[in-house]
């Protein structure tokens, strides 16, 4: 499904997620924004390449997983005697919150992203979730990047505000969900934080409201898409990531930032996270096939074109 | 704006209302579920008729407050000696619930919905939210209504489910909140809500997000709208009952159900409804005109149609 000719460079977490919703359980399964987001642009014609930390109990079958999507992980460093970042969490029966039970950082402690040579000037990049200060580290690195998006979480609002606002600065675009947003920015309607949000830097926005659909500010007006309704939640853990990294992908292959390319960067989005809940860990988007995305996608735009 | 050949009947509450929410408060301000859906309507190209009752201290003022919009009164009967009803509550800091502080029905306890002979045919009926066992006796006089749509909430679901399951089986559709939808089925998702419902009669539904948007289920796969992204909320009180009224007055316009009638109910209930929580009380749909219409309702479907 990849094409060497878009090249996405991913930084971000690879992880093994505990997870327990309403659905059932799972341990120690494949998780990680570098992970959802470098599975779901391999479905977009983007070739991922990712950078990222792992430990020794990160095995063959593992990386696998990553490799037979075509993601090239010259960049995944494998610490001998380290072990991966693990994290842990409960969702609440409504699939509104969850609580996290455990977040051990391990090898990730001490991640420094260090770009190879030959991909510092990929034009497209993702930076994962992960602290603003190493957002900024690679930022400097990707001197060639063309266009640059980032997502963050509560964690760095609450904590590392200054970096924040700083690498929020550097960058072309933002993905962040609602609450967040209004966390981030005290407005209280999404049209309020996007103003604010914009004021820092980034000329483009996405900002998540999960099974709400996502919204696109920038230049032009907002654009809307609402999300795929399913029958059954299993797992909303990656949602975010893998909507990112299907939005990224797409953007890499239209190798521009056009109102189309972006339209069509929401819907694949879109429709990627829609399967990533049907299932844990990258389970959902793990055996897709185009068939399977194009029927869904006609089901989304169907919803909304009329 | 109204036409007398696009007549709509609403059966519904005219009350005053005392509400405090973050952006301020109103005292004894009209309301109602067919005070809103109404004045609504009127600015559909529908022409409104109102089945209610009010107290002596519903005055001419007030009444001209819905005349004025061509609503025609004839079917609101003013109890001498008697109080309208009155709802008094406060909303949450984040408007996304709110506190019922006092309930009195006053003349409202007393009601029992007596359409004038002449409006026994109507052919396009909307049944506000009342009680069940009010709305079939609406049903039982209708006898020449084509097309009966019905709304509801918590209160009937949680008091008076054996009629209102009773009178969902005999209208054509329903208007029902997200939540609404999740308790009365046990469902989870919109589309679980949704088969759920359309099992028990009705052949169309909305199920309502509030800033979310709406989504239409029935024949032909779902139909979804966004909300208007507003700047600011001011009261969200009505704003069902002000895209039922819209979406109820178009599809009168229309005079049928069409897939493409729908869907144009459903952009004309949206926009209506993000004029209505930007003010207290009707204010906000009290002194519209064409063009303010139409403009929101280009960026609104600008945010949708690419």
């Amino acid at each position: 499904m990849t094409d060497s000719k878009h090249p996405l460079l991913i930084v971000g977490s690879v992880a093994f997620d505990s997870v327990e919703t309403p659905a059932g359980r799972v341990e120690r399964a494949l998780g990680g924004s570098a992970s959802y987001a470098s599975i779901a642009a391999s479905y977009c014609g983007a070739a991922p390449r990712i950078v990222g930390i792992v430990g020794e109990d990160f095995g063959d079958g593992h990386v696998e997983r990553l490799t037979r999507h075509g993601v090239d992980v010259a960049g995944l460093e494998r610490v001998e005697g380290g072990r991966t970042f693990h994290w842990s969490g409960r969702y609440h029966d409504d699939f509104k919150g969850r609580d996290t039970l455990e977040t051990s950082l391990n090898v990730f402690e001490r991640f420094d992203p260090v770009l190879p040579d030959a991909w510092r000037d990929t034009g497209f990049l993702f930076l994962g979730n992960i602290a603003p200060s190493l957002q900024a580290r690679v930022l400097d690195q990707a001197s060639g990047a063309r266009f640059v998006a980032m997502d963050t979480m509560n964690f760095w609002i609450d904590t590392a505000r200054a970096d924040l606002d700083a690498v929020l600065s550097r960058v072309d675009m933002v993905f962040i969900n609602d609450e967040e947003a209004f966390d981030y920015t005290g407005a209280s309607t999404v049209r309020g934080a996007a103003r604010a949000l914009l004021a820092r830097g980034p000329r483009h926005l996405v900002i998540k409201r999960g099974e709400h659909g996502a919204v696109l500010f920038g230049e032009g007006g907002p654009l809307f898409v609402p999300a795929v309704l399913l029958e059954r939640v299993v797992d909303p853990t990656g949602a975010g990531d893998t909507f990112a990294g299907g939005f990224m992908g797409t953007l890499a292959r239209h190798g521009e930032v056009s109102r189309e390319a972006m339209a069509d960067a929401l819907l694949a989005g879109t429709v990627l996270a829609s399967f990533c809940v049907e299932a844990f860990s990258v389970d959902g988007i793990d055996r897709l096939d185009a068939g399977r995305i194009a029927q869904r996608r006609g089901e989304l735009e169907a919803m909304i074109r009329f």
